[in-house]
């Protein structure tokens, strides 16, 4: 019966609780809309628990959120994990020295910064965003970290668009990122 | 000794946490930068613990966080209330129907949206951000609130910069929100 129990939790449907529009935010793309998910406390905590189950013995020291979804389970997770927060920021939003990161967009680049003295290469981080998609934003946080010769990386995402592949998605894959939810 | 114990962990200096920097971002704005607090695992876990201590008996059904710091605690207040979360966005971010308001900057206006079905009037909704200056954005929330008929509505800041005076402003105060830090 235990066991029975267990399987029930682990199958929790959260596909079901996220809404996709579609068109959004541009045509021929199904945005995938965890606000339906966030609003709903048994949902949330479904989340949380299953990633901080995923992450409870790897002895993270930081939770890295991208901007902005990535700081909701972001924040709860680094609590949950009894680790510090650091948010991870589009350009100009950090108040003090960054260091920064320029990544390809399929037209143009954009740019990420993380506080310089936020991270150390002792610290065993958790790198965490809602959605998974082209890895571009995951990879350049990832190039960040290699360049302060922190060692210990994890990430975790609530959702991985399996069908798009790109070689920045290649990097992330090669550390087998926990993944609750797959399209 | 109880007692002492109790008055020593009240009293950790927030302040001390949050870094100062001058002119930023513009000249004459001392900005406060809680990066420093939230990156201390210890101070993320008071501050946390500090809010949920105040709303544990209120039955909070959701905590609405206003992007994008008012993320990082919020989805940690979610979780530890027993709550749901629901962002509350700038304008063009949210997917599905929305709620917006309008409201005036120094210069200009600005406009927040929250999914119309995120919350009923039934809720009790803690509004949460990390930052109380002119109350223009917590007040525009707040009528968001009222058009919906939400009854119960309590408020939580990390910080409140004091010496603004607005009467957005005082429109929040009537309600006793919570602060940490004042300056």
């Amino acid at each position: 019966m235990f066991h029975v129990e267990q399987k029930t939790k682990s199958i929790m449907d959260l596909k079901s609780k996220i809404r996709e529009i579609p068109d959004f935010p541009t045509k021929g793309i199904s945005f995938k809309d965890i606000t339906t998910l966030l609003k709903d406390k048994q949902a949330f905590r479904f989340v949380t628990d299953e990633i901080v189950t995923e992450f409870k013995d790897k002895h993270i020291s930081k939770v890295l959120g991208i901007e902005s979804r990535g700081f909701i389970f972001g924040g709860a997770l680094a609590l949950e994990l009894d680790a510090g927060f650091v948010p991870v920021r589009k350009k100009g939003k950090l108040p003090a020295e960054v260091i920064s990161e320029i990544y390809e967009l399929e037209y143009g680049t954009d740019t990420i910064e993380m506080h310089s003295d936020a991270i150390s290469k002792e610290d065993v981080v958790l790198i965490h965003d809602d959605l998974l998609a082209t890895g571009g934003t995951a990879n350049a946080v990832y190039n960040i970290l290699k360049r302060i010769g922190v060692k210990n990386i994890y990430f975790s995402f609530v959702c991985d668009l399996e069908f798009i592949l790109t070689p920045q998605k290649e990097v992330i894959q090669k550390f087998n990122p926990h993944i609750l939810v797959k399209y």
